[in-house]
């Protein structure tokens, strides 16, 4: 099941994985760049799954933290996760075995491949969100009793900081968080050091390829003039997310951005083509909730999605603009996902969102009667 | 020259360290009081002189971070240093033989001395400020080639990081203190790892027993009904330090103080009891300037202390109040502190001072022709 990534791949697995990002996870057009050069002139990426890893294998996953609207402005050297990487491996008195994305998104589901091609070890086929999301503790690592500590993180001068809260993983983001601001507002960081054991029982199996298949079904659909949205849904209908429904359609006509502690927050308003209908979006780099005429039609964590209404293409919270022509189209969550416990952590009160979780399965539903 | 430091020793020992303090390094009934715990339940306090070190002694300095004002309200539990040091020990692969203060102060004067009394290493007589700064690249150590990374800093909770940022201490200062304002304001650290032959270079040598002198100096004119300040005047006489002089006595009218990014900044007036002639004092966590009429009398790095004016008690910037009566009294700075690179890093111009530096011999001397 094991299977090398090649430059070919790039643009579907980078489309696929800014889906998921949903409006968060960093232009994915930088992510590319980072990995096709790496690629060039590097090792092999291998893509393996996690049945694939023995028990005992150490993984550490691999990152950048921060606001993607700071590394618009200034991308990374390239050497820094691996000198994240190296870091921690020192902490450890081990080196890794396989690193592995911690969440879905244009950047953070390409940085392991980046280190991957320059360490040549394989990439994890799994992440710990699912999707993307803002912090660290928001992990289904954590939530499932892996430690985010000892985690490392590094900058362009390669400066780096070793953090150790323990199992108090919010303690850690808030560390961490503290440091990458200092750093300029980027960092990147190897954390959630864990055994093969761990990762097959806390890990969303198999995002990376499935966001490699997400990817190359938008393509495909385009070239064969078929509907690209109504293709995503039977893609996903053979998925652990099982579900994508659209959720509105319509003219973006207000985006309220701001940064603030590094993170990008604000309300995204879309109005319907005809009649008075309209969406509006929350985010705090990833789109939060979205509520049609005021009503709630999906909720954090499951995946909430922004694409040009023609193409699917992706749109980012960043890259969200006044006048493009939009569907918002949801996305259900895995079951590991939608627990008691990874509710605690990240569904609608850990964003300060005065809702309970519903899956959308049920909000969309309601909407039809 | 090695001595033991003893429970009857520690009221000299703070005072005279709050004298060097120079308005900042925090409350000295805090240091006595942790210090006079650790002594009765540890082991001895050896306080060795540095030119008893073993050139080839791994010495790691011990110290509080943050602002002091949070430490009023919250004291630490006990073990956060040895924590950071054990934390940094685990880095660099060795055992310290012994620790020693970063600064003169209230409190980081006895934070070794804590330490020691746990671990049961000696402390070096010996810092790297000869006073307190509120910066932690401003060290002779840094500034005569030692680095300070790797850094290790603890809190209550036992969290620790550890920050490498190779020969930029300005940057470990900005990584450090940023985890500081997470860990509530306070942090505790080990840093500026050096070997003996390190600190006979580039340390203040002598700063621990000094401290006990002068505190000693003052309780003992007291005692003799004799005018402490003279008396101060002369034992600093024999020191690198010099020199002593009263630059104000007076009323204090007014003290504008807030806490910004964990420091704690402001202004002091002071009026003379008789005449229309005050005296203002610039703060940031340690007195910055003394003017009188405007007309500078006193400048960083030189030493600017504020004392009762009938028991020469040394008063903190944080404890400075309305309606004391006060003597401004300033000392010369060791030569090891004046030069063009010491100025550089520690001079008026690094905390926003539009002045050079001019001794205050000499500014004193212009005064009174």
């Amino acid at each position: 099941m094991a299977f090398e990534l090649t430059p070919a791949d790039l643009p579907d697995l980078v489309r696929g994985a800014a889906l998921l990002g949903t409006g968060g996870g960093g232009d994915p057009a930088i992510g590319r760049t980072l990995v096709a050069h790496a690629m060039r002139t590097g090792h092999p990426v291998m893509i393996i799954d996690p049945a694939e890893l023995d028990d005992d294998a150490l993984v550490v996953p691999t990152a950048l933290m921060g606001a993607p609207s700071v590394l618009v402005e200034r991308l990374p050297r390239g050497t820094e996760p691996v000198t994240a990487l190296r870091a921690l491996e020192k902490v450890l008195g081990r080196r890794a075995d396989a690193t592995m994305p911690i969440e879905s998104g244009g950047i953070n589901s390409t940085i392991p491949l980046f280190v991957a091609a320059q360490l040549g070890i394989p990439v994890v086929d799994a992440d710990g969100m699912g999707r993307a999301f803002p912090e660290l503790q928001m992990e289904t690592f954590a939530i499932y009793g892996v430690n985010g500590s000892p985690l490392s993180i590094a900058d362009q001068n390669g400066y780096t900081a070793i953090i150790d809260t323990r199992s108090d993983n919010r303690a850690m983001e808030q560390f961490a968080r503290s440091v990458t601001i200092r750093m300029g507002g980027v960092g990147y960081i190897a954390e959630y050091p864990m055994s093969g054991a761990d990762v097959k029982r806390t890990a969303i199996p198999r995002t990376l390829s499935l966001a490699l298949r997400l990817g190359r079904t938008i393509r495909q659909a385009r070239e064969q003039h078929r509907d690209p949205i109504e293709a995503l849904k039977e893609t996903l209908a053979d998925t652990l997310y099982e579900y994508g429904e659209v959720v509105f359609t319509g003219k973006v006509t207000d985006v309220d951005r701001r940064t603030v502690d590094a993170f990008t927050r604000g309300t995204a308003r879309i109005e319907a083509f005809e009649g008075s209908a309209s969406c509006e979006i929350a985010f705090q780099n990833e789109y939060l909730t979205a509520k049609v005429d005021g009503k709630l039609m999906t909720t954090v964590p499951d995946l909430i999605t922004i694409l040009q209404q023609d193409s699917a293409e992706p749109i980012t919270a960043e890259t969200l603009r006044y006048g493009q022509r939009v569907c918002v189209f949801a996305i259900g969550t895995p079951q590991i996902m939608r627990t008691a416990q990874a509710l605690a952590v990240f569904g609608p009160a850990a964003f300060g969102l005065d809702t309970d979780f519903i899956p959308v399965q049920q909000l969309l539903a309601g909407s039809q009667t």
